[in-house]
């Protein structure tokens, strides 16, 4: 005799959500009105929608599997001051599709990479650490930071900023990569408190640059706090 | 033969506090030095202050029922990107008037409204939703977001950003309204995780729009944690 | 026959921590492609870096004593929004030196000055005020805040901004100073939930300045949760 408790349905834009307080979502014609506010591409009246409260990078390595895998395009990235108190970025991720379809899929697979590339995420109460490595950098990575299309791709995040430097600088001097971008509190973050590398190159360069910025990392975070430790699995 | 506290007196700035982390202030004569610095309209000596940790939009509805009140202007509309480790902004409204006795009352109507305006803010630990509703702008939510005077107005929020997307989505397709801006991130926020939409129009449409955007917000925002609760009692 | 624990050691970069969560570190010969993407003055090649999570006043105040006290020179200030869920910044500092036995002294020094710097910040739940007072400002004040070489310098925060206002007008009308700036959430912060003042004159003007502005702040602040305390010992 116990009453059926009557749970909402979930609306057809939901898709899943992952870890970093990530939702996934896709809206197949996006109103007329909101698309020219939105500054969207017209190609694209459908749209998935990636975004989480922490972290950026991890989305956007995530968007950037999900672009080789499907037929989409990132025509949006957004980064929040956020990360629920914490040193960084969150993230808001637009993919446009002609189909529906083909948001949803770019959604999924982006949301299945997460928990891959949250794993070189290094966290403790003074700060975090974030590496990031691809063999083959696509359209979201071109998009958010200039990554050359096709060549390995790397990124280094230091929070406090400080810490940051000193592995930007360890980074490049331990391989030969090209730097592509540098970024800090004042200069192409949202005033989060990080320093940030982008690198390119040979694909061992790359590896080599970011785990020597990764050692020299963590050790410096620890003397702030406990050992940092990685949020799920490192992979690089 | 207890000794007597002695408490320190309260300023006479002093007016009140209320939900949000808000606080509200007056300055009857402002110095000269810091009027000009402050860039204030030569008009008003003095001023009223209202201003919160968590939220701007509840306090910015709040001074636009305090303007129609009292014999005050708004004058400076600041968002910093705060809400105490929230996705959201804190306020500093600054209330312009001639003579003290009416910024301290136009301060007065604020603080005491804010109960009301925070009816339909809806928080969990993942994000929150904000919809607010005037069937009659005034000149705060003109200043602040281009409201149309006099007519309906509406705001939605949501956070994180892509949440927000999808509740401005289904306001627009729910009713005829008027979209007088969107807001996110990257542009027309102090970086905060959200997505917003202001809409003006009839009266009927807009609260439609209020509804439908509601509904959607809440069901989505409990998928990453909590159902979200209204903290207060919604009054749309 | 227990196994020795093996631990890293800390890199060469390393100088120490202190309260704010900050850490000190230098580099003895920055990398020129970082060095120039960081866009520093081409006569240093070695930098120390003194960076913290909380706090931009107390780092700048303590960098400000290192110049004065070593052969370095303040070649960038960044301010993250930060302070780990609070209403205020972060710090990025970075000295530049010739030899990195100048810029190690010179983050040795600002580290010891931090527990005086941070000596009246006072901080409750609702928000945060800090003072800070110098007989002689330096080239790290003047770089950060246009504060005239060598002249009494002080300094007022107040968070949330609504009291900060306050307390900048009380300063400047209880003592002849000369206003050198003043910030707020919209203009001269990281969008902090702050209002800040520059002052300099004369030293006795200063600090009565300062210290009418601190018995109105802690008197407002303290409406808002428990009555704010020194995070360490004042010293104005």
């Amino acid at each position: 005799h116990t009453a059926a408790v009557k749970l909402p349905s979930l609306p057809t834009e939901f898709v899943g959500t992952a870890m970093g307080d990530t939702i996934g979502l896709v809206i197949a014609n996006v109103d007329p009105l909101l698309h020219e506010k939105m500054k969207l591409d017209s190609r694209y009246r459908s749209i998935g929608i990636l975004g989480g409260r922490v972290g950026a990078g991890p989305q956007i390595m995530a968007a950037d599997e999900a672009v080789k895998a499907t037929n989409t395009e990132v025509v949006a990235i957004e980064l929040p001051r956020d990360t629920k108190g914490g040193a960084g970025h969150g993230s808001l991720i637009i993919f446009g599709a002609e189909e529906v379809s083909d948001a949803r899929r770019a959604v999924e697979v982006a949301l299945q990479e997460l928990s891959r590339t949250f794993g070189d995420v290094y966290v403790n109460d003074a700060g975090h650490l974030e590496f990031q490595y691809t063999a083959r950098a696509s359209h979201a990575l071109e998009k958010a930071f200039g990554a050359p299309l096709g060549r390995a791709f790397g990124l280094i995040v230091g929070a406090p900023a400080a810490i940051g430097v000193v592995c930007c600088d360890t980074a490049i001097k331990a391989a030969e990569v090209q730097v592509v971008g540098y970024a800090s509190p004042a200069s192409g973050t949202s005033f989060t408190n990080e320093a940030i590398l982008f690198m390119s190159g040979d694909s061992g360069a790359v590896r080599q640059a970011l785990i020597a910025a990764r050692e020299v990392g963590i050790t410096l975070l620890a003397t702030m706090g406990e050992k940092p430790q990685s949020l799920t699995k490192p992979y690089i």
